[in-house]
């Protein structure tokens, strides 16, 4: 007999009908020996909806109440899984944050989860119960609530599986399993059968929205074997787990595009220790996430610092940056939002060389310009103009996954 | 400085509009120099709404279960009303009840209150917060939630205010106060200036959905000074407290009507002891209330039991008669489901012989055929036939109450 943590995303409870859809679900496992625990998302759109109430009374909702707020769509949702479990006859208990304390710090809105208690889940297990969890919540010190930021239920879900030793974590969700890349963009995507924690924290990372980030952090940290799969059919999933001997012959994982990037250029920065700091300190203590950044030497002692953004945060950074500019000294503040970001992952980089080459091979064949370059162990991203977006990762995805390219972890293949 | 506990009904709260009007008038009365702690309940259609998805899932959902979800009610409503406050610059905290342990016992659905922890509330009082505390809920000495029963944030309200020995609890609703009729009914129905405990228990108990029936009972134990009135204007409203010797000289505070109402005959019942038991034990088992019970002694040793239940509990009551029926013997039963109940409710009545008498009078006058009475120290109900329900409400609210009847609570008197 298997634990098995099993996560349902918020159109896997969408509806009164999708609910009784995975409390069968929830059976079956159960009827074949299991002891399972669910961690259910808000039904889709709730969390949103919740949100534009707030914004509606207020700018800047405090971020206290927000969370008191949001969290209730996690718990309807654990509250009417755990009825139609019972329903059907099946012992089945909810638990919210504070009931089983899923103790956080105190930062709302993106808590950290510092411990979780066992012992109630465990009581709960013995005596027969499916048990349903509230995702995207916890409890700080205080007694307050938290959340744990956007898409967290997979954490809930992975630290759960992960405190209890569990034998599996499933991630139920709308789709079937990590891509090679944007069904939606290339039709010959394909499914992969199994993916290393390290590809898939790149691919978490570059907006493959499959598994949130830091789940997937934490079961690496763990080593909690993942399942992504579809509540909506009975098809395998993939598999997240160590990387092993055959993923290492494979080059690239899968190809990943990001459109909500933007790019801004300080112009003209005299060259000397510590400005990176003046620039970048700010902008961090802002909450904005820089990712890429580009520093190219001039002759003059002076440089041009390029550095992107989410478009979302474009203007906020460029408030920021006009400011330093004219404190530094700079030449002048650039910028530029329709710009996409363009990724290949794999863990074969690792060992083999000429990935990156062949990357930029296969786009200069399309005329497509690269912007900016960044480049990690397992992973190169270009930025280029968000028009060749697409057509970047289709060539991308034909020339290292199409029919004719070497292996990857593809069922297909 | 006075401390007040002003409780917010679910219309009062209905909208982002609302609420804004609501936080406006919190900071009025915290402006005139007072501590507010204000209860909320859920956002109107919000609690039947979640009990309606619950029901689709599962004919009877667990209890527990039930009162996770819909307690999600009033923990959005008091996490707005707090954020609302708080975009106006005023210190505003939410207390859920087990963060500040309102302690019920475990009867889920209509958990009694046990005790309340006011510690936390004074804290945060006496940090400038205005206190917003979500309704209708409790927890467990398990830490489960429950609820207190429909209705029931005017009970949190009151017991609240009851725990802080709070100088008013003002009860804001969409109606202006008390009436002397529901004024749909009677044109000339007046706003009852005051009205005692006692009077607004039976009134309570007779369908005037103004106040919750259990709040006022912990109101009247605990002596706390009731106001009902509208959220939606500035008018007073209706002051519930002791009876004091100007509402002695009252005869009749109000008329109410209760149309949900039908009648069961169990006849030829041989008349011997313990029937009754026999037959009422079970229908009080089944959760099933029984108003006015009457018994007409004959001369065969045999006698009819006639007495009255909801309109909605008949069907359910009927089966069990039936039963209960063949058991014991008697000689058949008959039902009647187009009866209403009328009631004149006042402290007076005490004191004052003949109101009873006079009440038929009117009736009689109208030819009005009354088929049951019951009376208590400040109250006669009779049921009639439905047809004549608002017909009898207007004779007796003008015979009672109208121009030339002797004097009530009302402003107008």
């Amino acid at each position: 007999m298997a634990l098995i943590v099993q996560k349902y995303g918020g159109t896997s409870v969408g509806s009164v009908e999708r609910i009784k859809a995975v409390a069968d679900r929830v059976m079956r496992s159960r009827s074949a020996g299991n002891d399972i625990i669910a961690v259910v998302s808000a039904m889709a759109g709730e969390t949103n909806r919740l949100f534009a109430i707030a914004n509606q009374l207020c700018d800047s909702p405090d971020p206290r109440e927000t969370d008191v707020l949001v969290a209730t769509g996690e718990q309807v949702s654990s509250a009417l899984l755990a009825i139609a479990l019972r329903g059907m006859g099946q012992p089945a208990i909810s638990f919210l944050a504070h009931q089983m304390r899923i103790s956080t710090d105190s930062n709302h809105g993106r808590a950290r989860i510092k411990s979780i208690d066992c012992e109630a889940v465990l009581q709960a297990l013995k005596q027969r119960n499916i048990v349903v969890v509230a995702g995207y919540q916890g409890v700080d010190a205080k007694g307050d609530i938290t959340t744990l930021g956007r898409g967290a239920s997979d954490l809930t879900a992975v630290a759960l599986a992960a405190a209890l030793d569990a034998d599996l974590c499933e991630i139920y969700t709308d789709v079937d399993g990590v891509y090679t890349a944007d069904p939606n963009l290339c039709p010959n995507a394909r499914k992969l059968e199994r993916i290393s924690y390290d590809e898939m924290l790149e691919l978490a990372g570059l907006g493959a929205k499959v598994l949130q980030h830091r789940s997937v952090e934490v079961a690496k940290r763990f080593n909690v074997p993942l399942m992504v799969r579809s509540s909506f059919s009975e098809a395998p999933g993939t598999w997240v787990g160590q990387e092993d001997q055959s993923m290492e012959d494979v080059l690239v994982a899968g190809v990943t595009l990001d459109q909500n990037q933007s790019k801004l250029t300080l112009s003209g920065v005299e060259d000397r220790p510590g400005l990176a700091a003046k620039i970048f300190g700010p902008i961090a203590a802002a909450g904005i996430i820089v990712d890429m950044i580009i520093q190219n030497a001039s002759a003059d002692g002076r440089t041009d610092m390029t550095f992107t953004v989410a478009r979302t945060d474009l203007k906020r950074a460029l408030e920021m940056v006009e400011g330093i500019a004219a404190e530094i000294g700079a030449r002048g503040v650039r910028h530029e939002d329709q710009v996409a970001k363009v990724s290949i992952v794999g863990c074969g980089m690792r060992t083999h060389a000429g990935v990156a080459a062949r990357m930029f091979e296969v786009l200069a064949r399309e005329r497509i310009n690269i912007e900016m370059i960044s480049t990690s162990e397992i992973k190169v991203s270009v930025v280029v103009n968000s028009k060749y977006g697409e057509l970047a990762v289709r060539a991308l995805h034909e020339a290292f996954l199409g029919a004719g390219a070497p292996p990857s972890h593809s069922g297909a293949s």
